[in-house]
């Protein structure tokens, strides 16, 4: 086993760069999503952040994918990689498409490859753990197993999908994944965990790129065949291949496509983590992410443009101006210069309603 | 009587324009008190709102007291009035100065004259109502009596002084005032309210402005000879002889210096009213003024700006900026260009902590 945090060779990390994020609205919108946004006052944001945990694994063997409207975005972001690794989707076409067309170009440019996928807007605090984790992961994956990365849960998540955890892999420091199940109700998850034979899926997948399409081949040959094509020839002209080829791709799941069917064949690991994972799916979410102060509310930003009385929650100061917060529990405030949010961390999930009904009032603008 | 709305020669207007309105910050601030705000959307500022009410019955005939800081606002806003009417206080002296200065200044100018004193920054939502009461005052006051509008009380209000209202005054619609009291607890305000015998005092005095003086001359000797002093010569000049004078008046208020000594002495009389009196305290008591929406929060400002999910209480986008507020009960949410408060309409009155603290933080700008 390699030690936690030197480089892996030949292993390539793929990340996917995609989503809206609405229920982060108004720090995050359609134009500057979440993954381009310092949500947690670090000074980098969630991309950058993925970025920087990854490097210390895989160096300079990034693969980004993203949409066309946010490429130079990621690319001005990123600015000590190369801009030939940043990866323009024409259109969304889910995470088999992204990840897949990856896949077979890193099938090509480097056969001994492993990679693994990563999404852009995640937040991790355990870094070190993280790395070992992925290190282990890819151990097990030079096995010609899809592995995923189990992540140890901390409380009964209705928000996440789950892993059955199997027995022992021999000679190894995976396990088997008995199967995939989908988001649970409360009781179900409560049920996960008092099991311990579950884990959240966070969609870590550790895999050969071969391995990845020949999977996906068997259940979807076209797919397969018609990635390999969009990637042969590399990343020269591959813009121009994407603008043609990219939109007769199914729209699908990596879990759906490939992870699901292969569990079932018994060709899927998991490596245990618990390095501190959210995928920072609301503002109740990111709250949790915060150091809790001894009075007050968690302040992202500048602390000094908040004046808070008998208030908890999260206050983000983020247009500039004093933000006065009297008497209020758990509240949620963002503040920003076209707009402004109120509301709770228990009603957080609901405002993707409020960027529902902007649209619907022509003020998509402002989404 | 009177007919109401009509015309009541010689009685004038004397407004009192003062107070900084901290408990409604931001909406008021140092330099844009709460009477030169519309507060209730109205496209009226309080004090034009003030002035609109009192015109049928004054016609012209207004003297209006204010700070040095806000004469040329108050004279801007008021652009029908002669600026000669509008009168700046070096300093503040409380209230027996300023309108007793405004009675020094009748006595000579018009000998027939009864005077009302009405503060600039209250809500009148009967005007009718309250012109009746107004014009029935004045028929008391002409028989030399210190005439208070006693305002039937709505709720146990400990925001307020009460009056103790003795038996009528034959051949009039006035009665008898007992005493003045304090605000009082809410046990005893219950107690005020089920005997029918108390009335809120709106600080409404109507008076013929000899009558004020002599009065205050019992107990005051002094100020109403330096008051009568300062008055000689009428307005012109009055600055120069303000800036001399003015300072070594005692602060006092009216009802301590004139009222409650002489209900002792059975020279002060009420006249009833009941037209949805209020003084705009805070943010609760301005949500009280408004129309209860069938779904959503009170708005004061352009609707359209905001987005409510299962809220209750008041917002007000005076930023321009979009406003979301998702799942709070009798929330309040103020948006101004520079500062935004949160709170509730029962924490309202903690408003005014807030712009303590923002005073201590150096940030007195933004109060």
């Amino acid at each position: 086993m390699s030690s936690p945090s030197s480089a892996v060779p030949h292993l390539w990390a793929v990340v996917p760069a995609g989503g809206a994020g609405t229920r982060l609205w108004p720090l995050s919108r359609r134009h500057e999503p979440k993954f381009l946004r310092d949500l947690t006052g670090s000074g980098r944001s969630l991309l950058q952040a993925t970025h920087d945990r990854l490097a210390p694994l895989v160096e300079d063997r990034f693969l980004v994918v993203t949409g066309a409207a946010h490429r130079d975005a990621v690319v001005g972001q990123l600015d000590g990689l190369d801009p030939a690794a940043v990866l323009a989707e024409p259109s969304p076409r889910d995470s088999m498409a992204a990840i897949g067309l990856a896949a077979a170009l890193l099938e090509q440019r480097d056969p001994d490859a492993v990679m693994g996928s990563f999404a852009a807007d995640h937040v991790i605090t355990d870094e070190p753990g993280f790395r070992a984790a992925v290190t282990e992961a890819a151990e097990v994956a030079r096995g010609d197993r899809l592995v995923t990365i189990g992540i140890e849960p901390t409380f009964a998540s209705t928000a996440f999908g789950y892993l059955q955890v199997g027995p022992a892999l021999p000679g190894s420091g995976g396990y088997q994944v008995e199967a995939f199940v989908e988001k649970p109700t409360e009781e179900v998850a409560r049920g996960y965990l008092a099991s311990g034979r579950y884990r959240w899926n966070a969609g870590m997948f550790v895999v050969r790129p071969t391995v990845l399409l020949d999977l996906l081949a068997r259940w979807h040959p076209d797919f397969a065949r018609d990635l390999r094509a969009l990637a042969a020839g590399g990343t020269d002209g591959l813009q121009d291949r994407l603008a043609r080829g990219w939109e007769a791709l199914p729209r699908i799941a990596l879990d759906h496509a490939v992870a699901e069917p292969a569990a079932d064949e018994g060709v899927v690991a998991t490596v245990p983590g618990s390095f501190g994972w959210d995928d920072v799916g609301d503002f109740d979410s990111l709250a949790t992410l915060l150091p809790e102060p001894a009075d007050g509310p968690r302040v992202i930003g500048d602390q000094a443009l908040v004046t808070a009385l008998g208030t908890t929650g999260l206050v983000v100061p983020a247009a500039g101006r004093v933000v006065a917060v009297v008497g209020l529990e758990d509240v949620v405030v963002v503040d920003t210069p076209d707009a402004l949010l109120v509301t709770t961390r228990e009603r957080a999930q609901e405002v993707k309603q409020v960027v529902a009904r902007l649209v619907a009032q022509g003020r998509a603008d402002l989404t």
